[in-house]
């Protein structure tokens, strides 16, 4: 049979993991294909710099990408260069000229999306991207094909392995953020410069994908508010730990009445629940559908092979004629169909504004009747408090500067968070409180 | 669109989740299928009889089932009634009408998967199959679609929900074997007849079908070594917890040079690992690839709607085209490829003989020395300790009968089965240790 000719914008550590399983498995995955999958051209920007995954013998290496995207030999483009431009322009130009393309650019699917997704139901080829999320954990198929019978009602997710791995490592060795990180750098776990992964964008980038799958809205990254993990003291996950949770960066997004405020923030997840043991560079997804009810998905999120394997099994999926069928049913417009059932209002989390409970830092002075007054102000706005922790001050905050100043930790039962808004403005004002005092959400 | 057509064979348990799901949200599945799905004829036993599930309106309910198999308006046949025959019957007789098959009976695949996969394949139809394990956990896509291009290495999975709810409450609560079946029992979490899931029997069914996926080979369910759980001990859970595990059932299968060994077993699980975590009802399959690492997802494994999940989610693959394309993979022969990478041969557990640890209890006379004779016969055998658990002869064990008879809990180092077992059939006949020894195999 034909083999399915591929062309591959990108030769780093994604390219170079597809390059090697392909050439190394061919028979394997010719097998599982019904034809082989043949790499014959490479783009990369410098062809003639040294490299540690040299090309697989037979296939060209080129600094020009018309020698992919305007080559009639072609089927399939593969783009793992990453980045905005020139990353759309060329997939535009794939699809344009006829070929399927996979991609394992979330900032490009997050931000444009949309656009990708409508060309290829124009074109009638492929986009599949399912090396976008999770690594190698299958969620977009997930998504697409094997949970389709569901309307999803809640995602939550931990989706950096970056992050992942600092927080574990912050929680099991109390290290500091700053150190963790210069671990997870050391390791491997976390690149030379962080700020994407650390800040939280690349979760957003991901939960921009993954919500726009499961509530059928496109919905702007930028849009997503979002909290990283830069800013957490290991305190906060020393106190988490006392009341029986682990802090993890979480994506989450739920319908309610119609409505989805998707967004991403440190949360505390109940220990003994499978977000919460998920430990390292390990990513998880949650999804919980009307039907199915909880499905729980983990892996590895990233690296050369675990990547390699999400974008081979699209290939694999474009060789069978099955990735076109379900590019089909994502492209299909909305007006195309009646009622969009499963369809939600992408809305502000203040507006949504469940009602959960919430992790309260305070800065106290160490003086009596503190905790009455914070109390007393959170009952104002019709929170009550389920636990609290107070240890003796020889405990003091790092921001502490001549005063004596405790940390006063209070979890709370179930509050709106305009109310804990509200609640907190006033009690930040208070004399004995040095504001401004932590909130963390919580996922019980 | 035209409609897809299709008539289901039993309105039980899944069967009713299913016509619920297709008529409560006929309009969201419409528009992920691309087209309506028109549930028209259903087969039964007994129509007359009263049903908690009422047939959707428009359906007509029969006891022919020549009103679903010869039924030239109907394109897809959902065998939902169980059991071997008539089921296998029927399904030859759709696919051979032409009609695409959905099914959830674990037992019939188990037994006769082949069969049917090749009338697939030779009519050109889809046969589908994602509720049969796993109930709407999504692992029969994982294998067949979205993790295709590795070659599994091993697989790990607690496939029955009654025994782990079964085992959950034993560890919980310290209640015997009995009193956590009877529990379940009055929970609905297990039959009135358990013995097909506690026996093992439903998990090998389970573990056949997901080896033929993974190893690319076919196994008759029977030749898969098993033990269920109906003859545990809370002891042992109890010595394994001390320990650091849990107790769950699994199904497992290693590739190690060439050779596969399934079975089914009580296995130690090593806590903080995500099988160990799996609480009641739930299922968890973990699959290693060679590209993928590691991957876990999780789920309600039966049950009306999540089973109903996977059906309809099955319905909408055979709607879009994509199921014939995937069953045209699983029914190639295997003389239609080259070389046949990523098959192994099943050996049995002995043959395989890997290396791992072993939980070992022995029922002692309460005397000096006798420790230290066994540790000596395991030595001999090349067999080192691990840990030991030896309490005050207050805890003596069940069968105990005048002499005092107390638990020794040995956890061994990495051990081969097959010393081992030479090892105990010399410690049980020692004039101190009432056999038979326990074994149970870990998974560390
Ligand atoms: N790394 C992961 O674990 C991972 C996981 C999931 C998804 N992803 C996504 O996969 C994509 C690739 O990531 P990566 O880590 O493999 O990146 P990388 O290691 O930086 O490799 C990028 C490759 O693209 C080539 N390239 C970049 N811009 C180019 C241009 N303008 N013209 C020609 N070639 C260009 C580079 O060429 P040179 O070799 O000549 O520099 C290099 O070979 C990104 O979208 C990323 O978000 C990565
Ligand atoms: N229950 C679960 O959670 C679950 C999960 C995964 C897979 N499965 C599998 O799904 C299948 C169905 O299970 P279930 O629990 O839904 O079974 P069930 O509740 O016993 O229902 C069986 C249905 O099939 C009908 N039926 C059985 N034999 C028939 C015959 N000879 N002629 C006509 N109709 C016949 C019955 O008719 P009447 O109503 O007239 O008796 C009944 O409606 C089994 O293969 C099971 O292993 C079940």
């Amino acid at each position: 049979m034909e083999p399915l000719r591929v062309g591959m914008l990108g030769l780093g550590t994604v390219g170079g993991g597809v390059a090697r399983l392909l050439s190394g498995e061919g028979e394997r995955i010719a097998r599982r294909a019904g034809r082989p999958i043949q790499l014959t051209t490479i783009v990369v920007r410098d062809p003639k710099r040294p490299r540690a995954i040299a090309p697989p013998p037979g296939t060209r290496l080129t600094d020009d990408p018309r020698a992919v995207l305007d080559n009639p030999e072609l089927d399939v483009v593969v783009e793992v260069a990453g980045g905005i431009e020139p990353a759309r322009g060329w997939m535009m130009a794939a699809l344009r000229n006829g070929k399927d393309v996979v991609t394992a650019n979330k900032a490009l699917l997050a931000e444009h999306g949309a656009d990708l997704m409508a060309e290829a139901g124009r074109t009638g080829r492929a986009l599949a991207f399912e090396a976008s999320v999770g690594g190698g954990v299958p969620v977009i198929h997930a998504l697409t094909v094997a949970l389709t019978a569901n309307r999803v009602d809640a995602l939550a997710a931990i989706l950096n392995g970056t992050c992942n791995s600092i927080l574990t490592e912050m929680t099991e060795s109390g290290r500091s953020y700053r150190d963790a990180l210069a671990l997870a750098q050391a390791q491997g776990f976390a690149e030379a410069d962080p700020t994407l992964d650390v800040d939280g964008t690349d979760t957003a980038h991901k939960l921009a994908i993954l919500a726009w799958l499961a509530f059928d809205h496109r919905i702007g990254p930028a849009s997503i508010p979002r909290r990283g993990i830069d800013t957490l003291d290991e305190l906060d996950l020393r106190f988490a730990a006392e009341l029986g949770y682990a802090v993890k960066l979480l994506a989450w997004a739920e319908r309610r009445e119609g409505t989805v405020a998707p967004r991403v923030a440190p949360t505390l997840v109940k220990r003994g629940t499978p977000l919460a043991e998920i430990r390292g560079p390990f990513n998880a997804i949650r999804i919980v559908g009307d039907a199915v009810g909880e499905v729980v998905l983990t892996g590895q999120g990233a690296g050369a092979s675990p990547t390699a394997s999400a974008v081979v099994g699209d290939l694999i999926d474009v060789a069978t004629g099955r990735a076109r069928l379900t590019t089909r049913f994502l492209a299909s417009p909305p007006s195309a169909v009646p009622s969009r059932t499963a369809s939600a209002q992408v809305v502000d989390a203040a507006i949504q504004d469940p009602r959960r409970r919430h992790y309260l830092r305070f800065g106290i002075l160490d003086q009596p009747g503190v905790l009455g007054r914070i109390a007393l102000i959170l009952g104002q706005h019709g929170i009550s408090i389920a636990s609290v922790i107070q240890h003796d001050p020889g405990e003091k905050l790092p921001e502490d500067s001549g005063e004596v100043v405790v940390p006063l930790v209070v979890m709370t039962h179930l509050a709106r968070e305009s109310a804990l808004e509200r609640a907190l403005e006033q009690i930040d004002r208070l004399d004995c409180v040095r504001a401004p005092s932590l909130q963390l959400p919580v996922l019980d």
